[in-house]
């Protein structure tokens, strides 16, 4: 790339902890520059988050109508290349809707919209105005998550047969909405998160998660899911049968009332003659299982010659080094920074090594959710998720 | 105890598996003496197991009727105590029944049998007859499991909310049955096995150990079974969406086509204030979650205050020196001794702390899996089972 | 083998801890019976603990002349075989040597004996009777260990390069020889236990081990020996630095006061090509390092094809049943008995896969005792180790 | 802070590895920018790195005097705040020396200098000049390091009787030098390492953990070095037996000849009490070991209540989101922008929670080198190590 990409932000306020780490992932490889932010509704936070990011204040704006008008008034070699949405899920579609119909490319936070209507929308500018649009699922931005999916793309584990992914969190284990804790507030507020807590917030990682690792569809499902904590507006728990379109089953098991659990997300996938494990909470180890054969313990390690060139491509590290949640965020930053490039400059990319998801993505996430909840609330219906 | 318990065998010979479990078993404490056998159908291979076994060859029978009748006519200082079942499915209920009207305690492999009408004919029996009657649900032998149940009961964790067990083998990943291996030819075939073949073996110990470890018992369920090596007549894999009486809910995996897998068998429980975790191939540890403090990992070991009387009472070593598998079963046989002896003798054991699977556990098991079949071959309808 | 070998015990009365560890690994394969006793000096209680066993009342000594002496008196075909000694190391040397004078074979626990001198004459003994003498340095006896053995011979790893055992524990870390502790009593106490207490019972299992696994032997050391609980009469830590006769360099590391700690005896082994790892509280793990490949976890499984005969050999159990202590004692067990068979029988066992640590191993394990404690006294002057 | 602190770095050209480490740590707060380097003695080199790298040419320099020289000229709004040497060991004394001269802060990587008489002139002037100056010893900058050094300081343990600090690695085991790969062939160089390869590179970072975390200080060690690679002209292994001025007994393993270790830096200590454990690549967690209460796994997590402050201080995110190596060069390069603010602005931080390791922590790891060296030559002769 020539020069840096510049990026401006919505939402994601100084004490909010979100903000941060998109900045910091956007920051980590120095390819990025923030130069501009309307970081909360209240003017004056937005400013002061501004002006502890050293911001020029005059490009700090109090919401982002302001703040895509007035960037896409500057010279072209100033004004912001990409809006990154940080807000919650409500309020996802109206800035990004606008800055697609600006000019502006997006990277927005999942889940995509506040229901699927809204998604199929936005994926309908996307396509209009040719821009570049990713979501933020970031767990497959980790490295040995790409290992994972060249593994079983180069059929070292024959078909595929079932899947089982469980993302246990404990952190709602108790009414904290009720003490004002900022995030689970707005999660288990059908008004600003729509109509899903724990899948929408979890689940969804998960699916995508299933869905880039195997390369197979989820087609129908059967969802039990629960509200445990009492007083709670939204389900903080889901059990889902699910179905792949090669026949393959799987489960996944998404909570916030695992209690103790921090984020434990864990995927194991199984073909005819192996399977494969990655668990974040252990990022850099990728465990390969065999009928026949020790398991394994791939590493990551950015010289190491037994993985593939798409999971060296996103290391950053000798082995041994351990790399972590931001890198992954980061490695989706990168990617898009270059699509963004790409598009800008007519550069050509390798895309397919430097991947991202996208709102289509984003579309199938939301179709997911809305298809647990159905199922759940029709106590376990099989419900088919269209493509 | 003032002797040594007596026991017998059906089925056990030497060349299979799992005749030499028990036989490992039940001698390891030195309190249960093998006394006869009828270790096989064809007469020479039993003849050479008893040999094998240094038994005296007028007490290597071909059969159970002959050893049932035969040890029955024995002096009674001599004849067995008990009759040990470690034949196929198929073969549980006629040997357990007729050694119980002929005045013999049993201890049976599980499934109890072949379907649920033979088990509650056995439990009819053994209630009739006032007989000591056990199943062998080692997994509920382990001392750490018995730990987490103390745990639970004693309210550590509030309220049960979730409980996820998993049991993914991988050994049928292939149509080994179409080999000739024993154990897989078996288990796969109908006509030996009932019903099932993943549920009956494996799915069963994944109930026992939630239900024991939990108090609670699973009142609804809805599954997906599936069979994904082609040719074989039963299913391979099941995954289980469980209600339990209390409220709780949970997720049963139980899988032979886990490619890779050895025997994962793992139980996680989640309550209002934390959870706790065992795995079976880390037997040794039992995981101690809560929402508001470190981890703890409970240590087996004989003398470690911090744990129940109860786990103590079920350890042969100090911390650090591994039990396995072995001694899990060896503390079933124990108990079972125990309570031989009871009955025989009138002595009286603590049964709250030496407890082990009874025929009740058995008929529940049963029950579970034809649950379970029903359910999946309704495409997950949610069937009720009976307690 | 025709028959059951018989087993005589001196030591292990039933209030003990050790007599019982060695009573469950003799009788775990059903091979060996217990038929006589002088398990305590207290005539009462060893009475007592015969009767526990169940054994014929006549065959329960007050003292080991008297058993052996009584023992031989008895018909060959009822007598004992061999005498198990599970004493205090202060007992081991007159016991032994009385044994084999008689015409009995022997195994003895670890240290062989209290000083070298006493080691060296046992030896003598055992070289002009030819009968059978093991040592209980069970940790050689675990199946993972002998795969690790294998491998290295194999030459998998190339020339060894470096050692490293650890063997921490934390059970002296307070003075509870003060308060009465038993085991703690005469493994501080000069008289019963030698010149050593860290040393001579777990230092000398971090030595047997590194040499059994690599077939090298260590030729000198330097070491570190220091007593941190106050009125302790030996030393309850040692650092150790070691040359093998390879060239290859190792640190053992043992203590006794690494609070917190169970039993955590560990060693890794680097060549020139990879390293291998084995860990007791881990016991059914080996894993094997590569510089160019993954990480591989070797299980333990009784029929995995890519286990050694060796290893296989020394399993009970299919994969993912897990094997304790116990077993690899019971391995030990088993491995002497098959030698007792032969030299009684003159039958043919292959010595080479069923093997057990023997007098020789004793002697060395003396000397490399004496070796430490000369050198921390001398300030980690470097002593050379006699072969 | 006002402003970002402004960095110029001298060596880390763009093909190199530690450069970009350097940079993505320094970035990743958004509080340090980068505004000039001398990033290679080849200026074309260095210029074609500072473009990668978005840099005003102009300040793009080719070697380290000039870039000095230039940067003190200009205006005091724009030019350098501090230096970050990140070349080779025998190019750490000139261009730190140089920059202090010129009224430049410094961060220097490790080992501080090519040998203690440059370390100590380095100390020297530092004094005289009042200027920040900090060695990058990163691994003291993760959390649960700076957790481990609270707990101890916070008397928990008791008084620490035990050290075990262990740093394999595998990287050297074949003679990659003699194929150019650019950092063997540096580190193996006695013209630019020094003295010492193994521990200069690791041993230095092993003793400096064991002295942060423990607040006690290595007085004297006993050292067996080893070059095992045949051509190798510095020690590629060593093995140290260490004493500390409270009494309390070490072991410091390092070896890069430890075949198929990636970088395992582990450390424990053990009290009175109980006992720590932390490893490099799992660094989110620390293991509490007690003599009485099961095992304890601490883990990071922004918001832990359980965690001290200066812990808390160090994390950027929410439990269960990885943090790794990065982030822990990361806190090193915050804390020490901080004193330099400090320092400029006269503001006030709170140095007992954002430390970092200084100029004296440099001196001593020289020293310490120094010892080893000594000692191994000596064949493990005691040698003091000045304080």
């Amino acid at each position: 790339m020539k020069r840096k990409i510049r990026m401006g932000m919505v939402g994601g306020s100084r004490d909010g902890f979100i903000g941060n780490v998109h900045r910091m992932a956007a920051a980590l490889d120095g390819q990025i520059e923030l130069v501009c932010g309307a970081f909360s509704s209240d003017a004056n936070r937005s400013l002061e988050t501004g002006r502890s990011l050293y911001l020029d204040e005059k490009r700090v704006y109090s919401n982002y109508e302001e703040m895509i008008l007035k960037e896409k008034s500057l010279p072209k070699e100033e004004r912001m290349d990409f809006l990154s949405v940080v807000t919650p899920n409500h309020l996802h579609f109206l800035p990004s809707k606008f800055a697609l119909e600006n000019g502006f490319h997006v990277l927005c936070e999942k889940p995509l919209a506040f229901n699927t209507e809204e998604a199929e929308a936005l994926e309908k500018i996307v396509k209009q105005t040719g821009l570049v649009f990713g979501v933020t699922h970031n767990y497959t931005g980790y490295p040995m998550v790409k290992e994972a999916r060249e593994i079983i793309k180069g059929g070292k584990l024959g078909k595929i047969r079932k899947i089982i992914v469980e993302y246990p969190q404990g952190w709602l284990s108790q009414h904290i909405e009720g003490e004002g804790q900022k995030q689970a507030s707005w999660r288990t507020d059908p008004g600003q998160a729509g109509i899903s807590c724990c899948v929408g917030d979890i689940g969804t990682h998960a699916e995508n998660l299933a869905e880039y690792i195997t390369g197979l569809k989820i087609t129908e499902l059967s969802a039990d899911i629960s509200t445990f904590v009492e007083g709670r507006l939204l389900e903080d728990d889901a059990n889902i049968l699910v179905r792949f379109d090669n026949g393959a089953k799987g489960v996944i098991i998404a909570s916030q009332i695992a209690a103790g659990e921090e984020n434990e997300l864990k995927i194991r996938v199984y073909g005819e003659f192996g399977g494969l494990e990655w668990l974040q909470s252990d990022p850099n180890s990728l465990i390969l299982k065999s009928t026949t054969e020790p398991k394994k313990i791939l590493r990551a390690g950015a010289g190491y010659t037994y993985l593939s060139e798409k999971a060296k491509a996103h290391l950053r590290l000798p082995g041994g080094h351990p790399e972590g949640y931001l890198e992954s965020m980061a490695n989706l930053y990168r990617n898009f920074a270059f699509a963004v490039d790409e598009h800008n400059n007519k550069t050509k990319q390798d895309t397919d090594i430097y991947d991202f998801p996208t709102v289509a993505d984003g579309v199938r996430g939301m179709k997911f959710i809305e298809a647990v909840i159905k199922s759940g609330k029709e106590n376990g219906e099989w419900v088919i998720v269209n493509c």
